[in-house]
This record gives C-alpha cells, sequence and structure tokens, in this order.
C-alpha cells in the first residue's frame, strides 16, 4: 500500500489517543514542521484525532474539526494513510492497528504492551497488507534503537542485550544509591516529580521492563518471547544494605532486562543485577534509559537517552512517521514516472 | 536508478579497497550472509574487488577472479549495482565515486576526508543522479549515528554536537590519565597494538576528528563546513600535570568535537576539554567512540560503540549495502508487480 497519488500534496495521519504521547507526537510534527516538509518532500497533516470527551479543555491549541470519539472516523477514512496508536493497553488497541492495516492504513504505535503480547500477529497482518508497522517509540523513548536494529545494524548477528529500560526504576534506584533514600521515599519523590504513576506496580514489578524486552528479542533474534514467559523480578525487596554492599564492591544495582541469543538456544530475564562501576550502563542514572548491544561484527554498541517524556517519545513516533512517508512517497512518484513514461 | 530487473536474483557490488575496512566488509557479509539474504530478499554478492596487486598473497579466502587492478571494470560494469569506496584519501576517491554514481551505480564509502572535503559534489552529483550516496563507517566506525540522523531523528532540529571520534587519541588520553603514561609512552603502547599508525599526525593532530565533525554537521545541521575551517587543535601538548588538575577537579580531559547551532549561527571546533566526570562522555575509555546528540524534541542522546576495526566498520558499511539493496528491491518490485497488472 503506498500514499494515494491523489493526495500527495499531503500525507495525512489519524492519531488514536491524545495523552502524553500524542500531544509530544503534535508537538513535535509542529514546531519541527519545515524541517520535516523538506525532508519528506510534502507536508504531514494530522487530520482527526481520537479523544474521549471531544469538548474537554485542553492547554494545546488544536482545531475542534480534529477531534472526534469515533475510531472509525480514523481506521475507515480513505483520505488517511498512516494510523498512530497511542493509548496505551493491549484493547482495544491492538484490534484497532489490525483493523486499521486491514483498511490499508500504515500503523505506528508508542504502546508497548500490545506489541508485547501480540507482535506475531500485528507483524503478520501487517505483512499480508502490504503496510508498514513500526513501532520506535516502544522502547526507550525517543532513543533510535529499534529503527538501528533493523535498518542499518541488519548485517549483525545479535548476541546480546543488555538494557535499562524504564526511567521510574531507575531513578528510585538512583536516589537510594546515591541520595541515601529508602525506597518509599525515592518512589514518593519519583511520583512527584511525574516519573512514577499513582499506581506504580507496572513499573516496580518489572512488566514494562519484560514488555520492552519482548519487542527487542522479537526484532534483534526474530523470535518472539511472550512478556509472560520472561522470568521477571522487580525492584520492591531491594534494601538500602543490599546497595551499600554493591557499592563497597564496586559495584551498582540496577534493573536490567537481559538476553542472549547462542544460536539454537535464547536465555532472558528482567532483575536486579550488580554490575561493575566502570561498565557503560552503570553511568545511566536517574530518568534516563540506555540499550546495550553486542553484534557479531558491529561488538559492544550502546545507546543512551530519555526513555520517556511527551517530546522524546513524540520525536520517536514522529520519526516513524517521517520514515513511512519518505519511503512510500518515494515508490509513489517513481510510479508516477514509469507512468509518464507509457 | 534502481536494482535492474534483469539480475533481482542478487544484488551486485563493486568494491574499491581491500585493507583493513574492505575486508571486514566481506567478511560481515559472509558470515552473515543467511540472515542478510533474509533481510533483503536475495542475495548480495561483492562481484570484484580493486587492489593494488592482483598477485599479492592475502589471508582471505577469496576467488581469484574477483580481483581487478582497472577501476573501470567496476565503475563501467553495467551488472554491478552499487559501488563501496574503502581507498581512503581524497583523490582518486572521489573522482572515482563521482564516476560511479554518474554511471548509475549507488556508492558506499567508509572514507572521511573525501565526504568532509567534497560533500556538496558528491550529495548534489548523487541527487542529480537519481542513486543513494551512503558513509555510515566515515564517522564512529560501527555506531549507526549518521543513519539514525537522517531517517528517525530526521523529525528533530539538532542543536548540539558532542563527539570523542578519535580512537587512537582516546587511548594515548586514556593511558596517560589512569595509568599515569607519558604522551610518548601512551603512544607507543597504542602504535604497538595497533590503534596508531606509524605516522599518528592525522589523529593527534585532529585533523581526523575534523573531517568527522564537518560530516556530522552537513547531516545533523544540513550545511556543510570544510574541515579546513573547523578551528582545530589536537592532543601533542598536554601534559601529565594537566590531566592530574583536572583530576582533582572532578574532571577529566577529552578531545572534543563540539558544534552547536543556534538558528542563524553555528559554533564548531576541535579540541581537548574538560569534561565533568559524571558527564556521559566522560566514562568513554581507550579505543571506544561516541556521539552526544542534542535535538528539540528527542532531548539528550548518545551513542557509544568501536569507532574502528575491521569488522566493527564493516558492520557500518554493510548495513548502507543492506539499506540500499531493501530499498530499492522494494521499489523493482512495486513496478514489476503494476508491470504485471497492465
Amino acid at each position: 500500500m503506498r500514499i494515494a497519488y491523489e493526495h500527495m500534496d499531503s500525507i495525512n495521519v489519524g492519531l488514536l489517543g491524545f495523552g502524553n504521547v500524542g500531544t509530544g507526537t503534535y508537538e513535535t510534527l509542529m514546531m519541527n514542521r519545515d524541517r520535516i516538509t523538506a525532508a519528506v518532500g510534502t507536508e504531514i497533516d494530522i487530520v482527526k484525532i481520537l479523544v474521549n470527551d471531544i469538548n474537554k479543555k485542553r492547554t494545546i491549541d488544536v482545531p475542534f474539526s480534529k477531534y472526534t470519539s469515533d475510531v472509525n472516523d480514523i481506521i475507515k477514512d480513505p483520505n488517511i494513510d498512516i494510523m498512530v496508536e497511542v493509548l496505551g493497553g493491549i484493547e482495544p488497541a491492538t484490534s484497532y492497528m489490525l483493523s486499521a492495516m486491514e483498511y490499508g492504513k500504515h500503523v505506528v504505535t508508542a504502546n508497548k504492551a500490545a506489541v508485547a503480547a501480540n507482535y506475531d500477529v500485528l507483524h503478520q497482518t501487517a505483512t499480508d497488507n502490504h503496510v508498514q508497522f513500526r513501532m520506535e517509540a516502544s522502547v526507550g523513548g525517543g532513543i533510535p534503537v529499534l529503527s538501528s536494529i533493523t535498518s542499518v545494524l541488519r548485517a549483525n548477528r545479535f548476541e546480546e542485550i543488555l538494557g535499562i529500560l524504564n526511567g521510574t526504576t531507575n531513578y528510585i534506584m538512583t536516589q537510594m544509591a546515591e541520595n541515601g533514600l529508602s525506597y518509599e521515599k525515592a518512589l514518593k519523590q519519583a511520583q512527584e516529580k511525574g516519573f512514577a504513576e499513582a499506581d506504580p506496580t507496572a513499573d516496580v514489578e518489572g512488566i514494562d521492563v519484560a514488555n520492552k524486552l519482548s519487542i527487542l528479542m522479537a526484532l534483534a533474534f526474530d523470535h518472539h518471547i511472550h512478556p509472560k514467559d520472561i522470568p521477571t523480578t522487580g525492584i520492591t525487596k531491594i534494601t538500602e544494605e543490599e546497595l551499600k554492599e554493591a557499592d563497597a564492591e564496586g559495584k551498582v544495582i540496577k534493573l536490567i532486562a537481559s538476553a542472549t541469543n547462542r544460536g539454537s538456544r535464547l536465555d532472558y530475564s528482567v532483575k536486579p543485577m550488580r554490575l561493575p562501576k566502570d561498565h557503560p550502563l552503570a553511568g545511566v542514572k536517574n530518568e534516563f534509559n540506555a540499550v546495550f548491544l553486542k553484534g557479531n561484527a558491529v561488538d559492544d554498541l550502546m545507546f543512551y537517552g530519555k526513555g520517556a517524556g511527551p517530546l522524546p517519545t513524540g520525536s520517536a513516533v514522529a520519526g516513524d512517521i517521517v520514515q513511512i512517508a519518505t519511503e512510500e512517497l518515494k515508490e509513489t512518484m517513481h510510479e508516477l514516472m514509469e507512468g509518464n513514461k507509457k
């Protein structure tokens, strides 16, 4: 499915969800509009936004006519080329993505829970319908690790993944280790700063990290492991004593997503691990994320950046949109040129 | 220029140069052949290799018929889709790349000196001839920073670049700072380990880093600054006393490529700088490289990895080949499908 000839003057995007990531995507596309238009060769317009309550007061300035509360105004609109899903949660997000693909739309998502739970069917449905399915923002926020794995690092066999993939838990553990805070105090501080949610279960129990590791393995090892099958331990039982003991050993404790690929055998887990202080991941502090990869040609690599926040995550979603728009428009242009020759 | 229909059963590559990077590229493509073929959808074959002496004994096992000492066997061969230039040096490398583009070939290079000196004409000639021109390996070896800047991070306006871009000088300075070696002893050790060349001038005077900063700015800021116009100071005058003084201040000295983009104004330099020990670049030791970027949406990002070596650099060259092959083959497939419909 390419961008239709009729509306090459703009590429139309429908957005499902207008929370942190949705508004961050909108703002990224607006504030860098000139640069993006120059890169793609045409304008990218968010034409419809699915929200629960179209009359809700919002701080962001968006023409009222863009809002809809009916998902079919996006899924079934033939003028929309790309659907962006940033609702979160496994359902109805997965069903919406599958429907949009069946209606010939490219899909971009930031939704790690939905992708980790349903990677195979989402990937297959995209392939069957000749549409692109991209998910850069689902792992590591703005860090361009998934795109690198699936494109320019493709000439590698990946042997190892080690990641600090959750800003909430990394913030808590940094505060405990460096400022001597108790787990409870550090969690409270993270909540006050907006790094942790009121119900922090998915973060502190490692569930969020297991979702992200599942996606990383699917792309790097070409093998989908359901997050339920990843042995997962969170950070709730780590004591100040353990942190001090590690420090005395010249180590730091981090919540690590770990996976190794030894050809016939994959090993994977999410758990607190002691890292030597000179390990590249040991210096990743507070809300930052990082992914360490080992490829059989490129050797050790690390990607570091902001794993959350409206604009960093919006940057990743917008980057996926730009990639799809550029690639598909190039194909359409070639076809037009071929058509004119005949 | 797309991959010609006639040889969609393989994508043919001509390689100029068979030193460290050339053999690393060949080895990467061989050892990961199955994975690459699956990703691209067809085989990638290096069909011709330009060498000075076709009779030279080599440790790598390559069919003798692939060698040539005439560059026109590659540039003018219509069966070759992609030319890889890893000769090094500004000329004749630049002329060869321009000729290959004019003959409709996509070009991949690892040659920072040629790209930094002639970015504009190389870029324009690629555009005029509808061919791809990729150079991932020219900056940071295997680190996928250039591809990220030009694709998935494209929805950002870049504000700052800070890089440790030369493994030789970073090795020397790490050894001086951590093991108390003099500059002369550290340089000698780097030469013994193969990290420094017999004539280390381009490395220790910062010329190599200025070339790389020129390329980074061209891609991130869309503005080419000739490396001769980048104020450049190397590491030859750094004393053990300065390193100790920095250490006492809680800092480390690194040779830093630095550039900022404040809209109407670009500032750039290559020089030794004092970084606080908790700066992400401060922990980059020995032969490792890293690039720190700030985008107006993604915020702080860092890429870390091996900036040199046959396989890491070969990984980047092979990644560029895979990218070109995947994109161009997709277009050819679409056209074939369209053709069949008619």
